[in-house]
């Protein structure tokens, strides 16, 4: 059976498990916090989070698992079977990663762990993410979903991305990402009703005390 | 016919113009910027380069093009047919852009541009190239290619990106990336002798000057 290793409060853990649910695939959780020491190095090369394990050896990285999973397993599809249009769908995803995720990343600490932050990289961050989120509104459909009719894996970093890099904007730069975008408010709205949805958010929050009290342990 | 759009001073454009020349499939190259124009904004949603046009319309993000090219046309495969030795050069080619080349870019303004960044950001990159490298020499095969027995995707990210790494992580931190990795600088040096990439360089050094013209006048 496949595992996926990795913990309930990551944003990308999350991403791939509701792939899986979605796809409706059979799948055992293994506890997985990544890390620098050589045992989980040896699981995950960058000792990032989620890896998937399959029979044949650990696979790692978010966009690459899912797409593994989508070209090797059954199940609901992700991803649309015109090549062009694939494109399109990874496109977006990817752009959601590169352009608004990794730039609100290099921000977590402050906005959601109490650490101060130098402005040089919250200034960084902010002129990054007013781009990334133009062109999320260039780009995305919101159709009703992200890339349109169809829940894909666009709407996995949607769902999982977007929201959070919302609090940074919202905690530490005062702005509101989605203010000129109700079609992208709406589907985050939706997408909170789907059953998987709300599991994977309830499995979060169950997570969530230990996990901060790790965070806290490590200062 | 296949267009490529970008200019020849991009590692990503040139990553992508590599695998067309290597895989033989015939394209015609369209000299564009990107940057924030309405009429670049309608090529390239977040207005990077490179862009790929197609019978269908554009397609963006470097990675996607790569995929796209690779199942979509004929020529020399660069990637592997097996799903699971597939993922394991898709996910090294993903760890060397997310964790080697996007930390040096933050930097290539300082270490090639003659501009000053912040200590933050400097510190920022060099601790996270660290980490990159390593997970570079953890993954990476260089037996005697980066993923393996023949030239793939990975190697594309390889010789683009981490040569520019290097050399943000000398000029900046008097730190040689490569030290311990002898089998990666070899292979560096074998790529270099490859036709299609010392045409690809060529090519670059003929645009650079006005290229740098171009970035002294926007100052």
């Amino acid at each position: 059976m496949i595992k996926l290793y990795g913990f309930s409060v990551s944003n990308y853990y999350n991403m791939v498990k509701l792939a899986l649910l979605e796809k409706g695939l059979p799948f055992e959780e293994v506890p997985f916090y990544g890390g620098t020491t050589p045992e989980a190095l040896a699981i995950s090369p960058r000792g990032k989070v989620p890896v998937l394990h399959v029979e044949q050896g650990f696979i790692n990285e978010t966009s690459i698992i899912l797409e593994y999973l989508e070209q090797n397993h059954n199940g609901t599809p992700l991803l649309p079977s015109d090549p062009f249009e694939r494109a399109q769908v990874l496109a977006l995803a990817r752009e959601i990663e590169l352009y608004i995720e990794l730039p609100a990343r290099a921000c977590y600490a402050e906005a959601f762990f109490g650490m101060t932050l130098p402005d040089a990289i919250k200034e960084k961050t902010k002129a990054e993410l007013l781009l990334g989120i133009a062109a999320l509104g260039r780009h995305g459909k919101f159709s009703p979903y992200a890339a349109g009719d169809s829940l894909s894996v666009a709407d996995l970093y949607f769902l999982y991305s977007v929201p959070l890099a919302c609090g940074v904007a919202h905690k530490l730069f005062g702005i509101d990402l989605l203010a000129e975008m109700p079609k992208a408010k709406a589907l985050l709205e939706r997408l909170e009703q789907n059953p998987n949805v709300k599991r994977v958010a309830a499995d979060k929050e169950a997570a969530m005390p230990a996990f901060m009290a790790m965070i806290a342990a490590r200062r």
